[in-house]
C-alpha cells in the first residue's frame, strides 16, 4: 500500500536513498539505523508523533528501507511511507516503556531474519531518540556485529535542498511571514502574552499563500524584558508592558520544512543601548550575509559576523545560525553545519540556514533573525518581514 | 537570585527532593544525573525549551540540586528554578552539537569539582535526553564510578500528586474542555482540518477559566477515515468529509501539567459496527472505571477494560491508560504505571492517570478518553466534555 499524500515524488526519495549509500560506502558501513525522526521522514515520507516510542528506519545497500517501530504504529507508516507493506514491521505492546523488556532485541531479531545482523552497523548515537539503553539493548543482542557511530551521516545528505525542498521551505517562509504580521499588528500595552501567542499559534496553522501550516519543531519563544536576557523561555499570561522589549522566535513550517524567523518589538521607545544594539546588529548582519556564498566557509560567514559586531562594541560568544530543513521535535536545526569560527564547511548553492544574529544583553534580548538560501549568486532573505527592531508607541 | 514566578511553594519541592533522595539511598546511589525535563521541572523548578541540548540537574544526598546545561540557558535557569546562582552552571557553546567535543566531559569535571565523582551515580539511560553518546562520554570521563541505570527513579516519585499538582491538573482539563467545546462547535463537512486545528491551538494557549494555557506535549492529533486506523497522524488542509470519522487526541496544559482528553466526531449517520463500538467501549470503560480505585492494581483495571471489552466482540492489543502529570515533549505520559494486565502497581489515592480506551479499526479509530484522578472513594473524570461519539449534521 503506498500513501496516496507522499510529499515528494518517487525520484527525490531515490535520490535521498543514493546519497545516504553513497555515503555508508563511504564510511564501510553494511547497515545503518536511523533513529532520528527528520532522517526517517527524510528517507521514507514516514510522518507520525510516534516519536516517543523506540523506531528506526534501517537501510542496506541494496532494497528498499525497512520502518520498524510500534505495532499501531506501523499502521502510520503503511499511511505514509512509500515503501511496499512486506517492508513496514511492528513490534508487540508490551515492549512499549516496559523496563523488563526493551524493543531493541525485536529489531535485533527483524535484522537477523533479513541477514543483516553483521559486519559494520551504524546507528545515531548521539540522536534524542536512540538512548542509552536502547545502545546497550541493541549491542546486546547483536554479538559479532561492530555497532558503529553513524550520528549526522543521514543529516549531512540533506545539506543541500533540491528544488522542490526549497519550495516547501519558501511555503514556510511565506508562513512565517504571515505570523510576525500579527504579532506587529496586535502587540500592545497591557494585552497578555498568551493571548498573542495563541493568535501567532493559530496563524502558523492557518498558513499563507494557500499552503496550510504544519506544527514547528520548538514551540514560540517570547520572553519580555528581564527574560529576554535568556533564550529559551516560551510563555505566561503577563501582560506586555510599555518600556519592555519581547522578542518572539518562532517558525513557519510547511509538511515538516522550517523557516524560522526572529524579531523583537519594543514598546514605547527603546533606550539608546538598544538603538546601538540594533545598529551593530543589522551592521554585523549585513556583512555577514555579503560573505554567505557559495565557496565561502560557514566560519568565515561567523567571522565576518563577529569581527563587525566587535568593532561595534558587541560580542556574542554562541553560534550566528545553523542548518535548517525538515524536523520534528525538539530542534529546528538539521544539527550539521553551524556559522562558528571552527566550522570549515564550504557552502553551496541549495543549502538553507537560520541566520541567527541574536545579542541576549545584561537587561534583554535583541533577536533580529533571517532564515536564508544559498544561491549561485549569494544569501537570498526568505522572508519579507519588515526588518529592525520594531518599536510600537 | 531566586525565581519570582514559581508555580509551587519551596516546601512542594523540598518534599520532592525527599522523595528521590530516600529511592536512591533504597537503590544506593550515591548521586542522580537527571536528563528528563520533567524530571528536571519537578524538582527544581526549570522551564525552557532547551532540552535540544545536552543538560542535567544533579542530585546528592546533601544540599541543593545543581542545575548544568548550555551557558546561555543557565539564564533561563536563573530565571526558573529556586535554587542560588552557584548551584546554576553552564557549558561553554563550542559544545553545542559538536562531534569533536561532547558537553558531558564538561559535566564530569564539574561533578569532581563537587567531589561528586565517585561511588555509584545513577543516571536515566533510558531517557530521549540522554543519548548513547552522551552515555558513553560521561562514563570515559568518570573512571572508577559505577555509572548505573536510574530510568523511572525520579518520575515514580511523581505518580501521586500533591493537592497543588490536582489543582494545577484540574485547570488543565478545564482547558481541555473548552478545546473540545471548540471542535465540537466548529467541524463541519468543508471544513479544512488545518483550520480547525488552528483554533484547537488557539483555545489551548488562551485557556479556560482566568487559568492560561501552557504547550502540550504532543501535538493535536487529528485523522480522518482510514487515517484514523492509526493513532498519530496530525493534520493536513484536507476538508472534514461527511460519511467519516475523525478523532482528536489533544491536551489542556497548565504550567506543564497535561489533561489529555480524545473525542471522535462522526459528520452524518454512523455505520452500526461504529455504534457497535462506541456501545462497547463505554460499557468498557465503565467497567474499568468502577475498578479503578484505591487498593486495587493497574492489572486489574485492564483486566476489567478487556474482559468487557471482549465480551462485547472487540479487543484491544495495547495498554488502555498510564500515568499523567508534568511534562515536556515529546510524551504527556509519565512512563511509569500503565492500564496492562501485568502492571502490578497498586493505585493510591492522588495518582492521575489518561485513562485511553482508543480501539483502531480496519477502516477507522474511535478515541473516547478520559483523564481521571484516582480519589479515597474511586476514580474521578476530570473533565466536562460530553461523553459518548459525537455525531453532527
Amino acid at each position: 500500500m503506498t500513501a496516496d499524500n507522499l510529499p515528494f515524488q518517487r525520484a527525490e526519495y531515490d535520490r535521498r536513498i543514493a546519497l545516504t549509500r553513497a555515503a555508508m560506502a563511504a564510511r564501510g558501513l553494511d547497515l545503518v539505523i536511523v533513529s532520528d525522526p527528520s532522517n526517517m521522514a527524510w528517507l521514507t515520507g514516514y510522518d507520525g508523533w510516534s516519536f516517543y516510542t523506540h523506531q528506526a528506519v534501517v537501510l542496506a545497500p541494496e532494497g528498499e528501507p525497512l520502518w520498524w517501530g510500534r505495532g499501531m504504529d506501523a499502521a502510520g507508516a503503511h499511511r505514509t511511507v512509500w515503501m511496499e507493506g512486506g517492508n513496514i514491521i511492528g513490534y508487540a505492546d508490551h515492549l512499549v516503556q516496559n523496563p523488563e523488556a526493551h524493543p531493541m532485541g525485536d529489531l535485533a531479531t527483524r535484522l537477523a531474519e533479513r541477514g543483516w545482523a553483521k559486519g559494520r552497523i551504524g546507528a545515531e548515537l548521539d540522536n534524542y531518540y536512540y538512548s542509552a539503553a536502547a545502545h546497550a539493548a541493541l549491542a546486546a543482542a547483536l554479538p559479532g556485529v561492530a555497532l558503529v557511530d553513524a550520528t549526522g551521516l543521514v543529516n549531512w545528505q540533506r545539506a543541500i535542498k533540491s528544488a522542490a525542498e526549497v519550495e516547501f521551505i519558501r511555503r514556510a517562509a511565506a508562513i512565517v511571514t504571515a505570523m510576525h504580521g500579527v504579532i506587529r499588528a496586535a502587540a500592545e500595552p497591557g494585552l497578555p502574552k498568551n493571548l498573542l501567542v495563541a493568535e501567532i499559534l493559530k496563524a502558523g496553522v492557518v498558513g499563507a499563500d494557500g499552503h496550510w501550516g504544519d506544527y514547528p519543531a520548538i514551540v514560540p519563544m517570547a520572553p519580555s524584558g528581564m527574560d529576554a536576557t535568556a533564550p529559551h523561555l516560551t510563555w505566561d499570561d503577563r501582560p506586555l508592558k510599555a518600556g519592555e522589549a519581547t522578542f518572539f522566535e518562532i517558525a513557519g513550517v510547511y509538511r515538516r520544512y522550517h523557516a524560522p524567523q526572529s524579531r523583537t518589538i519594543f514598546l514605547g521607545t527603546p533606550p539608546d543601548r538598544y538603538r546601538r544594539a540594533e545598529a551593530a546588529v543589522l551592521e554585523a548582519t549585513g556583512a555577514a550575509l555579503e560573505v554567505a556564498r557559495p565557496g565561502n566557509t560557514c566560519g568565515q560567514v561567523a567571522e565576518a559576523f563577529n569581527g563587525t559586531l566587535n568593532r561595534l562594541g558587541f560580542s556574542k560568544d554562541s553560534r550566528c545560525g545553523y542548518s535548517i530543513g525538515l524536523s520534528y521535535p525538539p530542534d529546528w536545526g538539521e544539527r550539521t553545519m553551524s556559522f562558528r569560527a571552527t566550522d570549515r564547511t564550504v557552502l553551496q548553492p541549495g543549502m538553507v540556514f537560520h541566520f541567527m544574529p541574536a545579542l541576549w544583553l545584561d537587561d534583554g534580548g535583541i533577536e533580529i533573525t533571517e532564515p536564508i538560501l544559498i544561491g549561485e549568486g549569494g544569501a537570498e532573505k526568505l522572508c519579507a518581514t519588515p526588518g529592525g527592531l520594531w518599536v510600537k508607541g
